[in-house]
């Protein structure tokens, strides 16, 4: 088993090498003068699964082209089986058409992927008209969850008497409604209601004291991070002592400066790296690896 | 049938859709504040023939993946076919593995285009290694040349007893070739040996006197220059009068300051939308286009 990365997830992936005793072997990746993509293994990957390991972020269309790039490149030279980590999944908010005539992105991404690589692992990813990853990929797809290692984070850090775990909007309930009830906290989901583009109502729907609590506000996805402060904002005016935003997936981009003023303490999964990681998914993603191997060797040995 | 472009060769889609009196409809295209790419049509494509006309270059991965996302897009949509029109197709020069372990992107880009597009049409690839388009394309592929309308400027700017048609180096003397054959100039090829980083020597591999002529250097890919600065200080020293450099397709990734500061004259095709564009290769994907509609008619008459 070799395990790279394109860039993106570097030390999630030396850190998965460590846990599964694997070789860890770097790509080179580079462009010439005239922006094409080069790329090259750096270690033999002829009858070896490679497994490599990129968050969509940042950089979607660059992280994919480099993906397949370094898939194809991988069965060319050889490799038995190539397995996509990809803890963060782009263009999964893309799954309808909104508008007449508009790409259904994540669509295209999957049918890609199906081409170029074997199986692909991810974490928590934005399924929110889709039921399951299996209606846009028809390679084997295994949604992986941080909610275990987030809820341990919880249960470490806060006091289960004094905090509440809030969601800040109705698609992100299911990471908050599962967190809390493996930290035997309670939990609520906050609604949002935009009436002009400055003026926006924020309701709790299952109404929950606030006053003297910690509160803990879950999101999978945080991206420009408006959603957590408009949350923030009502949680205080509740009376809420203290304010933690915790993102599956930080993307933060537009900095972290507005949430750090807003006073929210802010904290994210290693799904994508950033400054703010503070729970490590590898633990989640090593299981599944292991899992995969021992089918294949059950599988071999029938 | 629908023109459109994914933003590199909105002029050359336009000047197509009036000669064909065709529709020319653009794609709306932006990026979400994640990054992902956010493709629309603004118009209804359903049972038609969309043609998607995009140099790739500048940015050929961005290139690809727009044009896959519009393709695919398309197809969704309902459109009959997908044609490419790249009159400047990136990634061909990486046609082998230099080194062990690379990736050899012609035929990745290529293996992407077979599975989101129906037809490519493109002008002057850099074809090497492989003898025609066929070795990486499955679909279709047709091979235009704008070797008649560069033949044609040549002639009509130039005094046929005083000039002089050059290829800097072996793999372009097939340009340089063709097209002083339908001039009627005289041709010869360079030849390029590198010693150190700074000591190359250049000789001409034809001797062909060029004192006091104008010396016309052709070369399919103008990226650097340099190749091209070095061919016009060998035809200098050689007493040549003057330099003009004409280039399929103009990168100029290290802008023309360095050509202009050598005395070159420098003319592009406008294969890829650029300040020095002179010579329209529109005539030549008209007339390819037409035949293909035509053989269409043909095939349904039948």
């Amino acid at each position: 088993m070799i395990i790279t990365s394109c860039g993106n997830s570097i030390k999630l992936a030396k850190s998965l090498a460590r846990k599964l005793k694997a070789q860890y072997s770097p790509l080179t990746i580079s462009s010439f003068p005239d922006g094409d993509i080069y790329l090259k293994y750096n270690t033999s990957v002829k009858g070896k699964k490679v497994i490599i390991v990129q968050s969509f972020h940042p950089s979607p269309n660059s992280s994919l082209m480099r993906v397949i790039f370094a898939a194809e490149t991988a069965k060319d030279l050889g490799a038995r089986k190539v397995i996509l980590v990809a803890p963060y999944l782009a263009y999964m908010r893309q799954d309808t058409r909104f508008h007449a005539g508009e790409a259904i992105s994540s669509r295209i991404m999957a049918k890609l992927l199906n081409h170029s690589i074997d199986k692909i692992i991810t974490i928590d990813p934005h399924l929110h008209r889709y039921k399951s990853l299996k209606t846009i990929f028809t390679i084997p797809a295994v949604r992986l969850t941080a909610n275990s290692v987030i809820a341990e984070y919880i249960s470490k850090k806060f006091d289960r008497a004094k905090t509440v775990i809030i969601g800040p909007d109705r698609e992100s309930y299911q990471w908050a409604e599962s967190i809390a009830a493996k930290t035997g906290m309670p939990s609520t989901v906050l609604e949002k209601t935009r009436f002009t583009s400055k003026k926006v109502r924020v309701k709790m729907i299952k109404p929950i004291p606030l006053k003297g609590k910690d509160v803990v506000i879950i999101d999978d996805i945080i991206s420009t991070g408006h959603t957590i402060i408009e949350a923030a904002k009502k949680a205080k005016s509740l009376g809420a002592k203290s304010i933690t935003a915790i993102g599956v997936h930080g993307l933060f981009v537009e900095g972290l400066l507005k949430l750090q003023k807003a006073g929210i303490k802010v904290i994210s999964t290693n799904c994508i790296e950033h400054t703010t990681n503070k729970i490590d998914v590898a633990p989640v993603i090593v299981e599944a690896l292991r899992s995969h191997e021992s089918a294949r060797k059950r599988l071999t040995m029938d």
